[in-house]
């Protein structure tokens, strides 16, 4: 039976998003993990002496090693690495004919374009930003099940346009008016150290950063321009988005405040029943009554996204909520939630474990 | 020279509103705290059963006394108890001469009818809401000094009212786009218990609650508008503000992000100038230049609220950010700031310790 | 496939153990959750009201109903009661026939006497005693194969037995000098309220509590004793140990950090090639060669207990450290793996998950 | 007035140790902040930037300059620095009549071999150790007094020390039974990064480290044994004491549980009686009747050491339960209570604040 598990690596396996793909992929029963690569800095320690939660589950070293030496030995290639060095490994594994799955912000954008002007430096593989596919199930589905190139959503991204996309697609709220005012775990930062990051610095204390400027914003306006004019028919960018994150203490999860004007007259049921409708066969979307549940403390550890919202008739707003576990429907789980779908597997194999409370 | 000293009585005193003026008092120059009055729940015991921190600073007992009883023995009475409870000691404090610094939310709104419609019972003393003054020096300085009764400001208008203010005196934002996004320790949902307070719960998560029906949302209002038709020219009322609190695991703070959109043509440096130009001899007010370094960690256990702001040109809108302690600025030291106005002594006497970092 | 499943009845499921049974059933591939019962305050509303990271994971009301009623409906009941009530419906259940595994303190100590004394109250099932069996499969895996009536170990007696069994089963430390300082995170005080456990109380703060008082410490030596006993064919019992626990501010985990004199000469190569000999077949102790990475953030969310010493040759004292997720291998999970031995199938269905981290 | 003010310069500025220093020593009547020193890295950077909670407190530059320089400008120096990198500037001081407080620990141990054994560097002023004053008051207040410079305590030791003070004193305790079992905040460790101090590895977990080596370790035993042999009489050294620190996910305190076993037949009260007895007139110790009120939550940012004890007459051990501030009483406050008594003012000028709590 291990014959017929897709063997897989993880490179970039020492960091928070590398070792949450190792912790859920070590349960999925269709995958091998092959492989854990790192950088040289790391080559040579055991994986476990990074992740001690993974002592007895997996007995891998961390290796360095040629993107062309791993294509030879894996299925399919996990990537979670800063961005621009995902970009070379990308070309070489779909020059091998691996499937790649990037969870780097290097092939979300469009237009190359758009990296330069966001990430500062041009992209060297920009022929293959449209064989990407940017790997939101719920919006993408069919392109997933046929891509040999996914793009997972950044963190922010999956949160703020799940919480929008509905209204969108139907039209429904003024584009101009949105603003997303997201709260984010500090494991979102990732595990690189920085004086922001250190205990005492951000524990009981919460402060906004890149107000305006932050990296996921172009994806969240792209995708959700992408939405609106394949749904909806208008032909305008969403481009006036406001776009606030903030760093809370706390280890894993997003909490993404939305307001938006919507267009027309509607009631809070009304809005309810787009979100119902939309949503009616998503495994992974969550949809709750009343907006105070929407936590990231219920989906710790779980690849779901809960949705709240509450419509105000006096200044015709909403405001819609959304809480996912950065780490996994933000990064690992989303990526194999992907997977699976390129697989032609159930979409929620090895995803199906509910939050961990309290 | 303990004869010159203010006699106070401090009422509602087993409460963290009432440790935290407690914890300032005691080391007010001019002030004598004189009676700790608490339910008769709690009366009979040490103060420091209750509040372990002030051992060896406050020997006193909780005790349980009728008003005029009190009235008797003090100056000054600081009332830190639940709506409601506070109406019928503010009358007969007042009818004994007494000054009242009222913390609770009771002579806030200036109409018994907003009072009703938001606290959901009728003002039992409308008379004297006229009578009572907002106490937010950096508004109402003036009056502050002439009072008798001073309605200390809920937190998270504290912080609203302050970030906001330069621009609504100027008339130079669209107060139809107003949208608070505020964030809150958990000592803001005050010492009794409930569980969403119950550690296992707050902690590692993040919600909002009472969206768009918090009732500091019409002391927002009430206060903004008065601002605007005071020193605009304005006579429109601000009513379609969104607001929403969260709830935030840390002990101490609120943090306050607001956006709306700007009148006209600005820069960040011009919006800067404005807060600069209006702020310019407060002593309780900090400006910074970074926005990302407004953060309840810089101000906690002090009596500054930070400020800070960004403007987008391309969205024309404005995003500014405030930070203050929910139990000191929002809450014990404003209550002071406004006693030390009243009794003619300097502002920030008692008031001077910068925040405890980290 | 289902009528093969055990069909099993959580009672007492609105507590944090109750959820975590629930959050753990609900993936283990043999059994189907019949029944959840709580009491009758909550009874009639959805599980999910009260655990909404269960929401599309277990679509059941909470119940109340008589343990007759139960038993018709079910094959084996998990008790998740406080102490005391759970012995009439362990009365009632092993009547019926039932397997009882029971999370309460009320069949753990072997005397009805030791019961009297630490839970202040006499035992009204004394007869029941002797057919409970101790549910620490390490220790006692035979009996429990065979048992109707489990025991589930306390939550600190379960870290602090198994980092000192190794020693005690080979009379290698003198038993007068051992002192356990155990550190436990809040869920294990349990969901109901209390101030100690109000956010703002128990956080930024560290505290011991019942110092020498716990009623975890009879149980504790109960165990000790009964292994030095039969193991080293000492007769003496176990009764002067030091236990203090301490509550610290994270939701889940025990660290346990417990001190002795080693009897003879010995090196740490020694002590850890003891733990290894002991322990060499259980699939959930993790030995680490690192005191520092016993770490309750290693094993969130799973069964592992992780095991470290040191051991200093000048003052003769090991210091061993254990932590364990209060609520999976100190509780829930333990349960389960009790079940599982009962049930004669693999000793880690359900429980294969490595920790959550970070 | 001001030219009566002892001008201090703080050397190490931009560390913890160093905000503390400068937050204290800014509400202090009798001393004015000439100088604020830090490394060339920070040098010319405002001190604001790396503490915004000074913001309109100290409005000072970090600046980098020699001894010889700081010593024209200033009476007393106090150094917030790595050990090591403190002895070279003590000697310039001293040599320019400048008294010191060294914060660091390299005159904290007597002789310059337990200095090379312990920092694994020989001391490269070993003629100034015994000039150097261990800086505990409540054991060397008449040394201090008279003293040029000063070691002040490491935190570990402030609160180890002083809670097995009285015991060993009156010769009570069988000093090879001694545990010390201590539990600190994250700000213990410092300003410096590093991958155990990131926020999402020390949140939510607690671990031990340097069991048995640490280098406060041999401090606690040197004090302790010069107690011992100048008030009970004794000989003997004390060099089998366990010392076992913890990493506790908060910013700042520190609470030491200390085992001992009594010499004699005693009682609670008794040793409640001989720690009131010791502690008589110390304006910092408080001592508390439960030892579960012994809480780093009560001193937070306060001078005060919190002391309580059990007795357990069955084992006849006793333990002890100390909490401290460690940036305040464990290093910053305790700096400036020698300061004090240096100067001849009262022993609590500047020091008065009671903890902030919640």
């Amino acid at each position: 039976m291990t014959n017929n598990k897709v063997k897989v690596a993880v490179i970039g396996a020492s960091g928070y998003t590398g070792g949450e793909l190792l912790r859920l992929l070590s349960g999925h029963p269709h995958v091998s993990i092959a492989l854990t690569i790192s950088s040289e800095k790391s080559a040579g320690r055991a994986l476990t002496e990074l992740f001690p939660n993974l002592t007895s589950i997996l007995a891998l070293p961390l290796e360095s090693m040629e993107p062309a030496t791993v294509a030879k030995q894996v299925d399919l290639v996990f990537l979670a690495l800063p961005h621009t060095q995902a970009i070379p490994m990308v070309a070489t594994f779909l020059e091998c004919g691996k499937s790649v799955i990037d969870l780097s912000a290097d092939f979300r954008l469009k237009g190359s374009k758009a990296y330069e002007q966001w990430y500062g430096t041009p992209h060297t593989a920009p022929h293959l930003l449209n064989e990407a596919v940017y790997g939101l199930p719920e919006l993408h589905r069919a392109d997933i099940q046929k891509a040999k190139l996914i793009a997972v959503p950044g963190c922010y991204p999956t949160a703020a346009i799940l919480q929008l996309a509905p209204f969108i697609a139907g039209n429904l709220i003024d584009v101009d008016s949105i603003i997303i005012d997201a709260k984010s775990g500090v494991s979102g930062a990732g595990r690189g150290l920085g004086l922001g990051y250190h205990f005492p610095e951000a524990h009981d204390g919460i402060h906004a950063y890149n107000i305006g400027k932050h990296r996921h914003l172009p994806e969240i306006q792209q995708e959700l321009t992408f939405l609106s004019k394949n749904k909806s028919g208008t032909t305008r960018a969403i481009d006036s988005i406001s776009f606030t994150p903030h760093l809370v203490p706390m280890n894993r999860g997003i909490l993404s405040t939305a307001y938006a004007k919507f267009s027309s007259k509607a009631s809070k049921a009304d809005c309810q029943e787009i979100y119902k409708d939309f949503y009616k066969n998503e495994p992974f979307i969550r949809l709750f009554d009343s907006p105070d549940l929407i936590n990231p403390n219920h989906v710790r550890g779980s690849n779901f996204c809960d949705l709240g919202m509450t419509y105000d008739p006096q200044s015709g707003r909403l405001v819609t909520l959304a809480a996912i576990d950065n780490l996994v429907k933000g990064a690992a789980g989303q990526a194999i939630q992907s997977m699976n779908l390129m697989l032609g597997i159930p979409e929620n194999e090895g995803l199906r474990s509910p939050g961990l409370f309290p």
